[in-house]
């Protein structure tokens, strides 16, 4: 069944008359042709879902009821964050459909010394903007009650200014997978909390530099290799993401 | 530092005058321009890798030297197949890509009921093809020392036939993610033993239909959620082979 982000809180609508316009109703009317009685999942702010039904379309918004609050949870219990260096051609696109899908909450990119693209502030802004609907879209598909927000920042500092504010902090380091290093991603994982803030950190292709592996850890980052095999920059993500699904979601139950 | 798969056995060649030529010698020369001393990683069969020195370059092929023997491996210490059900479009080429980083020895597509791409014979060989040379490309940039082998079927009967001979098989369905399943992927990996051959299935777009589930089932296929979200066809293996690497290769050391 076809889920929609609502992005305003559950207190702003009238749950017997909740009215639909603009991009959903489009959707909802043209691409899915519904009709009177169809359902949808609707996704309020505040992790709120709710299964509703059409009672009434119009020409250009319809209305829908809630029959049932949703309450089995789709969403990792820990905030994650993914800071990706900023890769060449369309991977972010890439990483961003895949990392939502794979329960990321917040994606950043940051120019890394080693990072090839040069954008000015316009195209920074369509790009993060562009990524945030594919975020949206994948996290509809994939039954997300949380749509990831994507950042792109201009400048390394903004990025070691905001390591602070994370529990915990990996770096995925192709030389620590070259040197066999096995131990660090379990002992981080095992230290989680439920409801704690963690960060994954990425080089783009060129890797990460001796010098911004030094930044990182100074501000608390721990270096970690994602196993034995060395992952593209754009294949990281996942094995980080489902690695921590694994342990978190799976196993601890 | 480069890897170049040699598809022979070291037993084929004299490990103080290897001869370099065809693709190979053309990537070296051509491609990475290396000179004389300078260094690659050779991988012959049986997981036998070098590094060798180029002692020799000549008009139509070079010659190196062992100099090493590496001995740290790379490979699952399980035999994984991924079975994929046909996808559209270029789906299969990213799931092998991906899943030849991530560690998967066999990748075999077959046609679900709900799989919408038809070939001929002729068009499922160049496609076989292509898939085989993006597995030994990303086989190399991982640093694997086997590279994957890729079997397109024209047949799912084919499949069937096939299932008898794996010690463990995973059928990744969306409707156990929605049920909230979340026992038995754990549970197999738990009773994995080195050496076993694993094979997971996926399904394409469309989903796996039930009775292709109950012909799984009845060849011993357990069915398995991978984690809460619903992931698309291409995500899924990714999904499936990090969490295989984690438990097996992070974890128990």
């Amino acid at each position: 069944m076809q889920r929609y982000f609502m992005l305003k809180a559950i207190s702003e609508v009238d749950e017997q008359a909740i009215a639909i316009d603009g991009e959903i109703f489009h959707h909802m009317s043209r691409v899915m042709r519904m009709k009177v009685e169809q359902q949808a999942y609707l996704v309020f702010d505040e992790e709120v879902v709710v299964k509703a039904e059409v009672t009434e379309i119009l020409d250009d918004h319809l209305l829908m009821k809630v029959v049932e609050h949703i309450h089995q949870s789709t969403e990792l219990p820990v905030d994650v964050t993914l800071f990706c260096g900023l890769p060449k051609g369309d991977k972010l696109e890439l990483i961003t459909q895949k990392s939502t899908e794979l329960g990321a909450h917040h994606i950043v990119g940051f120019p890394s010394k080693t990072s090839i693209v040069k954008w000015n502030d316009k195209k920074r802004l369509q790009k993060q903007e562009r990524l945030e609907k594919i975020a949206r879209e994948a996290a509809e598909q994939s039954h997300r009650s949380i749509s990831p927000d994507v950042l792109l920042l201009a400048d390394i500092n903004e990025m070691y200014n905001m390591l602070a504010h994370y529990d915990h902090v990996l770096v995925a380091f192709e030389e620590a997978a070259k040197e066999g290093e096995h131990a660090q991603l379990v002992q981080t994982f095992k230290e989680i909390q439920p409801g704690e803030k963690i960060a994954f950190i990425f080089g783009p292709e060129g890797g990460i530099t001796p010098k911004e592996i030094t930044q990182f850890e100074s501000r608390g980052a721990k270096v970690c290799a994602l196993g034995p095999r060395i992952l593209r920059t754009e294949t990281a993500p996942f094995y980080a993401l489902s690695a921590l699904s694994y342990h978190l979601e799976l196993q601890g139950q």
